[in-house]
């Protein structure tokens, strides 16, 4: 059977009691809980990259690992503490503000339940409002982790499709030339991240060693234009030289190999960081 | 039966093995031993925070959890290295320099005993005299919190009232006005975190939504003085506005919504920087 | 028996998911298994560190721990993946690139296999190739420390003499004249780390007190030059004082008590960062 891991992530640090305020509770519901992390060093109030982060590490789980997501500028306000069932049977405790938008989209959530306060919440911990990680998500992830609680106890269904989501684009290929975006930064080694499928890019690109012209723009500005190789791996190509080639979440990655392309050339991400690669012109010297 | 937690706090950061060299020391002691963490990023030397931090988080710990916790300017001075134990069942492990001052002050000491070093040390670790992390506090922690020693085999009792202290200021009230002070900044968000009590706030502040006239001052010099709102948490104010609330050890919080208030205003902490809250003039446009 | 511990350093950091993937990896070979780090903020691409943090902590956990090392600039390349098997019996495995250059001269590999990939290998991995941690360190860490696999199942032995190994340079001593240089420096609190042991120092210190010249310099440039004391711990010195000591690995280090001297003096780490310690000529004041 399995044993209930109990993995967090948030955007506290780790260099106050916050974090531990939540093992400790999550001990106290069970002594020597399997605790684990994703990070806590998601940037301030970015929900983008919580749901980003959790896709990317959630499929290497044991099914019935149960997650815990705090990444919540709406704390005490009316948005739905929710626990989210994944279609490979993954548990994600979350305020519902985004969270979910990657592993909905790309894993699938099969059920969601809205957490009853009333029933699953700390005892004792009415008068703070600011803290739901420690008072609300901590004590019920364990409390489901530990199989004090089934799911079914957690509150209400609702509808997955009510699951509130961040905007997705997909990228686009048209005449052999790909349309993406900058997905995230890969810290902290600087390697841009793209929401580029490797299937996408195999139409364009037979084999490695080809080489590509990279645009990346943003707000109508040319940001970086050049031709790179596409690489199986960055000890392909010399140190210093820049490439494309398949990330570790099987999208297409750009890099520098031992250097940060993204500090190189100040590259931020989202739907306005765009990436146009194409096959480079066959250069002949004569 | 509880099993034994060990759990350490420290200003040796993340990124050397000073903290891996302590965890193995305490599975040579007993191996899997579950061990979990406050923070290893209390800045260098910073006995203060250090002490907050353990109260922080040592509330949410089930009782005869072990805390190991070591900022310790001292090492190797003839200041001692002791076990406290709480009114609540909790064991400290620590140099005594300060960092028992407020799990004294608010929750409580009951016993406190001198390690005997003579036989409490990691075998074969004489010539080291500046780890006392690895070779004294880890290995006596990790052996009370698995029962092979008890806390009587620690070494000597004496006086909790000889427990070194920090200075601490209380907050007071006069003529409905409360002065006291920063006690920390709640990074990463960069909250300030006072030494008002809600209990005491909650007398001249009767419902949320009412409004503050809050003065910040250090050495002299008012830093900051404007009215804000008493929020029940961040989501009742816009984004960007200041608010005072109630922060999650039930204390009084000053902070902007999803911004830095200790970073905009340049904010201190210590007993110099007060913090004086009065209920803001009704304001009535003619 | 001991219960398979797998210990983790990468240079990775701890913002991305990309630790927690090999947790998860880890987990899903067995429910629950004790995962403890080294660190995982090795600067980017620095085998040196990796090399020297691993040392500095392996000696503290039981034997048959496994140890799983990434800082892998070459992954892709043909360079080896391999598991190294200490005199302690304890295991590394790690990229061949000079990662197991300290252990092998401070604690020696008595045997050592090339992980055979075809069958020590994540399943369904195939197409990512910059991944290595998850999807072939972690899978075989993993699978050897929960004693699903055995070291003799890893893959096909090779001599240990040809492990990849980084220039060491011993210190040397003449005419009561100790030569050596700065291995690292001790982060956070910016101590400098030598590879002067206390056995060769204690030749020419006969007690604490005693006061030493000491020449930092780098490409023929003195960058320090000053007398300090030597002493037991940082607590016999004033603030701010100067002093060599001998550091939790035995060996001399030089700092400021409560300052960094790193910091201070901007001092550098390498072979090419030379200290110089000689007795101090008495001083006397007529």
């Amino acid at each position: 059977m399995t044993k209930g891991l109990l993995v967090f992530q948030s955007d506290f640090g780790n260099s106050d009691g916050a974090v531990s305020a939540m093992h400790g509770v999550a001990n106290s519901v069970q002594n020597g809980i399997p605790i684990f992390e994703i990070t806590h060093q998601i940037p301030q109030y970015n929900i983008w990259e919580a749901s980003y982060r959790l896709l990317q590490a959630i499929g290497y789980w044991p099914s019935e690992t149960v997650f815990v997501s705090i990444v919540d500028p709406g704390v005490g306000s009316d948005r739905r503490a929710v626990v989210a069932k994944t279609k490979n049977n993954h548990y994600i405790i979350t305020p519902d503000n985004g969270t979910l938008t990657h592993v909905k989209q790309f894993d699938g959530i099969v059920e969601v339940r809205e957490i009853d306060e009333s029933i699953n919440r700390l005892p004792n911990s009415g008068e703070s409002h600011t803290f739901h990680g420690r008072d609300i998500f901590a004590y019920t992830g364990a409390r489901l982790a530990s199989g004090v609680i089934q799911f079914e106890d957690i509150g209400p269904l609702f509808e997955p499709t009510e699951i509130i989501g961040l905007p997705l684009k997909n990228s686009v290929i048209l005449d052999e030339v790909i349309t993406g975006n900058v997905d995230i930064i890969d810290r902290p080694f600087g390697n841009l991240w793209t929401n580029i499928s490797r299937v996408q890019f195999r139409e364009i690109a037979k084999q490695f060693g080809d080489s590509f012209e990279v645009t990346i723009s943003t707000d109508g500005r040319t940001i970086y234009n050049n031709i790179m190789t596409y690489g199986r791996s960055f000890a392909d190509l010399h140190i210093g030289e820049p490439l494309v080639y398949v990330n570790s979440l099987d999208n297409i990655g750009i890099a520098i190999n031992q250097g940060s392309f993204a500090d190189a050339y100040r590259i931020g991400t989202g739907t306005n960081w765009e990436v146009i690669i194409r096959k480079a012109p066959r250069i002949t010297y004569e």
